[in-house]
């Protein structure tokens, strides 16, 4: 997803903070994400992809906005969002956690971050998950506050993010563990890290909490990272399919259901907690899914970019589903992508027809992820959790 | 807003059903708006403007998502998300409302549409008004469904669109009154249609029912709209600033109350209509406000484009509010422009200075709107009522 340099901006469609340091940096295309602009073009896509593998790039998601929640009813009510079971969640910590409705479809996936016993964070997809929650809580009769706080996250994410965090933020960092976050300061710039990020790769979040400072923020860290050869990026689609990670309206919307991801993991029926979704989610679980997402090896010469539609899945002539991403792995030398088919389709080892750009070609099902650092290279990289 | 045609479309942001027929139609550059692409270039904006004024455009606007609200409560719980007093509203009738949030603050300002008794849209600007209205129901003990159905709208505009719609519909849709709308069919494509739109010049808003067939209707309304020389286009920041008619997010957002618009005539706080924000409004009545938005006439040249910023508006030195949308108008030969200022600023033919990219120019505060047909050509043209 990339438009070219030659665009014009509004201001219906916000800025980040790191607008005018993304362009500085050679940003040439922008995509929108939750009404703001967030680059996705520094040139060459699959440079990106390996400058996230082997050194370190440095992202602004600042469209990953906020929802907060605070107030002495905040934990029950930020349950209340998520089947996934938060009872067990400390102060610190963070979580992936898929956001569903009444039907038990996916209105969102964020993580939720817990910076105070009364106090979260729901760092977002691109949907207005502000005003579900807002709504939500009009007759709740929950004593809460919930409000898009002054907060724009970037990525350090790749190998070498671990000494750029070290020569920024000391010693002391390398102590953050895996889904867990800290309050920090850079010279005087109020931030929160975390230990997560949309790459599979070592990485952090940094959420700047006063958005008059992004430009100095972004530069202080390309400086503190320049001799580790930090790069400015994007978030990679390749990188991203290979680890079997979601990207919302794509891989999946509010019909789609969080056992037909193969996500039922996220999703707690055997406790006390209540939330949105409950009831629909246990009928679906009793009953079993009709459709599954499926890893899928796709024919044929490398693809020119992810796809730009949903590409038909066929078995032996009949309709059986839709790939929601796909893109050519440089590293695996493969096509690979996600689909969502017919449940009794998703076999592992079964050939498909897909249909490219309307070119009939053979896939095969496979497991996801497509890639795993783990397994290839015993290195210290991460999947969401 | 615009990007060059050197897109590369992703399957995470939505295309339109005429989103193939755009392309095939010259459209060279698209934004993002309810998480779906928009063509937002035509070519020339100013051709694009003249078009609209003399002869009629077809502009894509499935962008304008429908929620849809059924059921027993349909009508208490539609009353419910807006201050406007709904109670006298027909079945058939249409209605420019603004839905607020507790502490008054403006979530979006749709077209309702009353299509049955209990059968309402409301037809977005850009925000998920879904998620807001299906979270307000969890809790609301109302008897309603909610949800966005297959409906994408286009708006035919310009003084030709009358013919076009007789072409189309025959002479009965002349009878069709400003602000009601109809259920017709063409060639058995399932639509309503409704004398509205986002030009203020004479014109329909056609829903189409049936996305499949976006293709199909688009080429239908070009081809009878040939002889009155119809053209592709999309909705004119020209025009629409002419007419004093706000953008979502760009001339207001959920930290603007309705008062500051000089918009009180859409709020009706005098009925026994419960609706989210009346203890705020009330309030806000009663306080008065601290910022009311203004038009402006900018010196030096012609401006090239709307603007991209807030533009910083001073009086005497001292910073007093900001420029939200900005553009040259042909037609008037003047930059005009919507501003917030400090409400004791907020007086006609005084000067102020406006920071236009960096460069302080004068400006002098004027009412709205810039230009109004009715006095400049005694036509059929229309406002926002």
């Amino acid at each position: 997803m990339s438009m070219t340099r030659n665009f014009g901006f509004g201001t219906q469609i916000r800025k980040s903070p790191y607008f005018d340091a993304t362009v500085r940096w050679g940003a040439t295309g922008f995509s929108v994400y939750n009404h703001m602009y967030i680059p996705r073009d520094f040139g060459d896509p699959e440079q990106n992809f390996w400058n996230l593998v082997t050194t370190a790039i440095l992202c602004d998601v600042a469209v990953e906005r906020q929802v907060e929640i605070t107030g002495p009813d905040a934990a029950r009510f930020t349950q209340m969002l998520t089947p996934r079971d938060l009872s067990t969640m400390s102060v610190g910590q963070c979580k992936y956690v898929l956001i569903t409705n009444a039907e038990g479809g996916i209105l969102n996936d964020p993580i939720v971050l817990r910076l105070a016993e009364d106090h979260f964070w729901l760092s977002l997809a691109d949907s207005d998950i502000l005003l579900w929650a807002q709504g939500l809580a009009v007759h709740s009769g929950l004593d809460v506050t919930i409000r898009e706080p002054d907060v724009s996250p970037l990525q350090l994410q790749g190998p070498q993010s671990r000494y750029i965090m070290q020569s920024l933020f000391g010693e002391d960092i390398l102590d953050l563990r895996y889904f867990w976050l800290r309050e920090v300061e850079l010279d005087g710039i109020p931030l929160v890290v975390s230990r997560t990020g949309w790459s599979s790769e070592l990485g952090y979040e940094i959420y700047l909490r006063d958005g008059s400072r992004g430009d100095e923020l972004w530069e202080r860290i390309m400086a503190a990272g320049a001799p580790y050869g930090l790069q400015p990026g994007h978030t990679s689609t390749i990188r991203r399919i290979e680890a079997g990670m979601l990207s919302y309206h794509a891989d999946m919307d509010a019909q789609t259901n969080p056992y037909e991801l193969g996500l039922g993991r996220l999703v707690n029926l055997d406790t006390e907690a209540e939330f949105i979704g409950k009831a629909a989610l246990t009928r679906i679980r009793d009953e079993g899914i009709s459709r599954k997402q499926v890893g899928l090896l796709i024919g044929g010469g490398p693809l020119n970019g992810p796809n730009t539609v949903f590409w038909p899945v066929a078995k032996d002539g009949t309709p059986i589903g839709k790939v929601t991403s796909a893109v050519y792995s440089p590293r695996l030398g493969q096509n690979i992508a996600l689909a969502l088919v017919a449940a009794e389709h998703a076999v592992l080892g079964e050939t498909v027809e897909v249909r490219v750009d309307d070119v009939p070609t053979r896939a095969e099902i496979v497991d996801r992820p497509f890639f795993d650092p783990k397994k290839a290279l015993a290195t210290d990289s991460v999947r969401v959790a």
